[in-house]
């Protein structure tokens, strides 16, 4: 297809979808990738080229070369995470996306109060320790994948469980009985349209395991503590009849960041929650981004082969929409 | 492909892979569509035409504008839950698949006595509370998504669990322990071929989230009463050395459901339950038409990949059966 | 494409991707079945011919015939379980994959040290109840479908569940609490390349399920006692910052296997076992052969999909492999 520029990203989180889908349409690709973490981007030949860095933190020093190749930067959470915000706003490489809406996001307060405005169901937060009235989850700040999570079910509960903890940053969040889901959606602002991408949930070790084990071999065993670190994905498709309110949220979230910021959020991102018994669908956290539960879907979702007579992952939903961009003369709307 | 019939169903359930498998085979297509969930179809384009109703109860009352549009229904669980029995078995727009079997499965009893003649396993019924000698699941009448279910041990245990039931009718059911399955088959009249579509499992609040909450933590709060509304469903493939004894089982149901009715069943159907330690498959349930499942396979399931060479989910799979009935000029022979 | 060989399987286990890959690769198919397991693979239309057979036992009588057609067979778990491993060692029919991994693959300790030698961590192994000091797994040797398999956490609790099996060999394994990930490659000789193909989680029977049954009922109910009798797969995708190690694993499985014998492990193996909180990948066991996992993936996994722009099984893989040493002049490099 003979496009000037080229699609790069960090190799790792969703680099090899978003390569792949780049190249279908059309697009030279780069890998930035650390020495120990080439072998997948070269075997499923996703790379045009590899640029290798001893250190993602590098990754500013390598900037100039990329604007030079043409390149443009597609962000991951694990783009964002090793490069930094700070470094993240400062770069002068185009870059998918709004640098805006990531501070919005980072913020667990104002990311809640987006989410409110955008008349989305949250959890409960407890100011104290001493306000828990019910099962509440603590989470700890900048936990790696979700670590070291506690349930507690009283003040109590909380006072005993919290002394190894000493020290971190934590919120306290009403603990909610429902099934996780998560939510990928598309934002354009080409068509001015939010796609529903597909679905998954997270595959999470220990806790997705645990049920594995009888109540009373778990009681018996020295220590069952739950644990939530990502070790991967699994695909999901959710009752049809629940299909126009989730996408309504997704279209409510993009409205409300436009109030935000000036451009607002666009590109994929991911509500992810439980929905309760009631049907209910609580929404813990908004990824402004691809996230990982789309690799599930290189060669399309439900959803996607809906929409498009072709495979359409979410990193090949990208590379379209630059395309478009491009052909539009529209680039800087989805590149900042 | 131009057929002059065009394919129609309400806009729930498994909608949206109804109407996309009539586009893909050819037929224009209606959904019919309360305002505040018309969001999916417009989407993801697969109505041409959209009528709006204020109620789904309203049905028979589009019913002539159906007939003039030359429109033939397919029924899923939710036309039939919104519709009615009684005013389906009524409706006189072109019905695909078999109204007789409808009252067949509606019954527990008659349901179970077709499951039982067809030589299928279903767990053993207790008339009494006072006969439970093993663990049983207590199942109410018309409850939405399997809410509310009990699981009791002995006649002491249900007595202590049941007062907050009073009124509703029950039934007590073996509570077998062993994976849930759920089997898709299409019956063609056409063919006389019983085809295995695929499988997957539901996906059911809170029931499929409280393996992920430690037992300790379990017994600690407060509360943690298993529910099973449904959310979604998951992907599944079944060990190849079970497929000969599943796909005889789907034959079997359909031949006696001959013995039932004058055309017996026919089109989409779905054995729902539980395989077990011995790999016996433990029937709960037949849903005589398209489940939510499917909705899995847009794009066609293992099963369906091996036996076609295109994508065909059983929306597709319905409507490649109306078009071939119309061409052999045996369209009498699907619809009612 | 009019391949003179003809590629043949015993119908089970994962012969209809075998097959039908086959096909898709132009060879002829010859599925042996038994008369009661014949259903499947005529009505996926996998095998062009089909050979009865009263026993798999009987595999080796029907040899000659397979001879004269000019067949390549496919072993997968159920034509070495039904055979034997001595049978197989005999068979002059040309045999995809080498034999002389068989015998370190079946027994454990040979297994492991495999294994262990290729730097995979493996789960500790306890000589002596005596030493049980964290909680284990004690496996059954020859049990079908992971059927009995106990937990301890203590010698005491070991002595107190062991006499229902008194007479059987067991090993005594550290009981890890991860969740199980069981990672599908294919090492070409041709290539040299060992390709990693997709991911599953097994679903098994009843331990899949009583993470269903909420701890206070599970420890009210008369027994759960766990068992781990395999009724499926399910789909998943794993982390991709892991796909580094993960992929580095199967090849040094494949460079150790050449230090155990001439050819080494080719075609496609499995790594079975489960990722830790600490992201640490413990393998508890290894299949030299084509696993019925990739039974999901019959129209090609996320994996794959990267690599091919084509659908490619597992079982479409193998057929590609010996099409190609066939071009190459090769046959003998892949066939025994």
């Amino acid at each position: 297809m003979g496009e000037s520029y080229k699609i790069a990203t960090i190799g790792s989180h969703s680099a090899l979808q978003i390569l792949k889908g780049a190249k279908d349409e059309g697009f030279q690709t780069i890998a930035v990738c650390k020495k120990d973490s080439v072998k997948p981007y070269k075997a499923f030949n996703v790379a045009d080229e590899i640029i290798l860095v001893d250190n993602f933190k590098d990754f500013p020093k390598i900037e100039n070369e990329l604007i030079k190749k043409n390149a443009i930067i597609i962000p991951h959470a694990s783009f964002i995470a090793y490069t930094g915000v700070e470094a993240v706003e400062k770069l002068k490489v185009p870059y998918f996306g709004s640098k805006d809406i990531l501070g919005h996001e980072a913020n667990r307060d104002s990311q809640r109060d987006w989410l409110k405005k955008a008349g989305i169901k949250v959890p409960k937060i407890f100011e104290s320790p001493k306000d828990i009235d019910r099962s509440v989850i603590v989470k700890f700040h900048g936990a790696k994948g979700g670590e070291g999570y506690l349930i507690d079910k009283s003040e109590q509960d909380f006072k005993e469980k919290i002394p190894p903890h000493k020290g971190k940053q934590y919120v306290i969040q009403e603990y909610l009985i429902g099934v996780p889901v998560f939510a990928h959606y598309f934002h354009s602002p080409l068509t001015g349209e939010t796609e529903l991408m597909g679905f998954d949930k997270r595959y999470e070790s220990n806790v997705d395991s645990i049920g594995r084990i009888s109540a009373r071999d778990q009681l018996a065993l020295t220590k069952v503590d739950p644990s939530y670190v990502i070790v991967g994905n699994l695909p999901l498709v959710v009752r049809e009849s629940l299909l126009p309110a989730i996408m309504e949220m997704g279209e409510r979230v993009v409205d409300q960041s436009k109030k935000l910021t000036k451009r607002g959020l666009f590109g994929p991102f991911c509500l992810e929650g439980v929905i309760t018994p009631e049907l209910e669908f609580y929404v813990f956290e908004i990824s402004a981004r691809i996230v990982a539960g789309t690799n599930l879907y290189i060669e399309g979702s439900p959803y996607t082969w809906l929409k498009y007579s072709e495979p359409m992952s979410t990193g090949r939903r990208i590379a379209r929409e630059i395309k478009l961009a491009i052909r539009q003369g529209r680039l800087k709307d989805v590149v900042e």
